[in-house]
């Protein structure tokens, strides 16, 4: 049960987001430039990068929302579910798995992030803005993962809906739906 | 020193909004709906949330540069020192006492504000969306505190600093400046 007074049939961010319109652009807005603005890093690296971090944060609503979206991105179920168990052992490119790595670390707190990591990350070819948005991309996730859990939003009733919620982020982004559109929102 | 190129004599934000302006913008916004636009809670309570998160987060920059937005708001100093140090022992209100408490609970992990942390507040006379503010301001400062610290970004040279930057938040918000005030990056 929700603390506060979301629609009830809208779980997790989609409630939240619905409850204060003024609040959500600029969250939408943000997400919308880091996962899906011109990047030398796919989006299927990025939904990654949502999906280390949200799973590190034990927040299951994003974690499996950012999954399925990553899923549908690479075209295969493989690799989300091995960077959330072991980032090293994943099939991913070097680069990606020093990514993933900062990123993991800037979850549990900014401070962990070391010379080492940042290091690696630059001999495997990582730019400043690739770990810039890493960073920021991971700050981004840890505030979801408390607005969500921090306000206990409900997961849906069907775990087919993060199939339906997937399908919308990778066709349409994470901007306000327009109208017509609105049965995607169930 | 900070592991990406930002400019030198930005520290802590101040060089991440300048380093990527198209991120900043929307961070900007959110902020300032956030900390500044129309609310129940006065400007003084909500740099005092952020303050509380920052602090819990040993995030040095942010939590030196939003205590002394508090204390400008509030006209004294020994309010934001309390909430820091105690905040049942703070010179608040009940009801901030516990809005403070769910802050910092969420900038450890959404998953800790419990039923009992909800209902202290709501008993207090917390509605529903100081409440819903309340733990988006704390995701909102877990992104902050993230993004200066995983980047590893500088601190100022002088204490004054944040003097100038407080007179900058609390009177020019946290929009972008414009022409003709670059004086107060400074």
């Amino acid at each position: 049960m929700p603390f506060i007074n979301v629609e009830a049939h809208l779980p997790g961010i989609t409630g939240l987001l619905e409850y204060r319109k003024e609040s959500a652009q600029p969250i939408r807005d943000l997400t919308q430039i880091l996962l899906r603005g011109p990047s030398s890093l796919t989006e299927g690296e990025r939904e990654l990068i949502a999906t280390v971090v949200s799973s590190g944060n034990q927040c299951k609503f994003c974690t499996t929302a950012h999954t399925a979206a990553a899923d549908l991105l690479l075209g295969e179920t493989k690799t989300a579910q091995s960077v959330k168990e072991d980032i090293e052992t994943a099939p991913v490119s070097e680069k990606m798995k020093a990514l993933l790595t900062i990123a993991k670390l800037t979850g549990q707190s900014g401070k962990l992030v070391s010379d080492t990591a940042i290091e690696r990350a630059k001999s495997a070819g990582a730019t400043d803005i690739e770990i810039h948005d890493t960073v920021l991309i991971a700050g981004l996730f840890c505030l979801y993962n408390r607005y969500v859990d921090g306000l206990s939003t409900a997961l849906p009733d069907s775990p087919a809906y993060y199939d339906v919620l997937a399908d919308r982020l990778v066709n349409h982004g994470y901007t306000r739906l327009p109208q017509g559109y609105d049965h995607l929102k169930k």
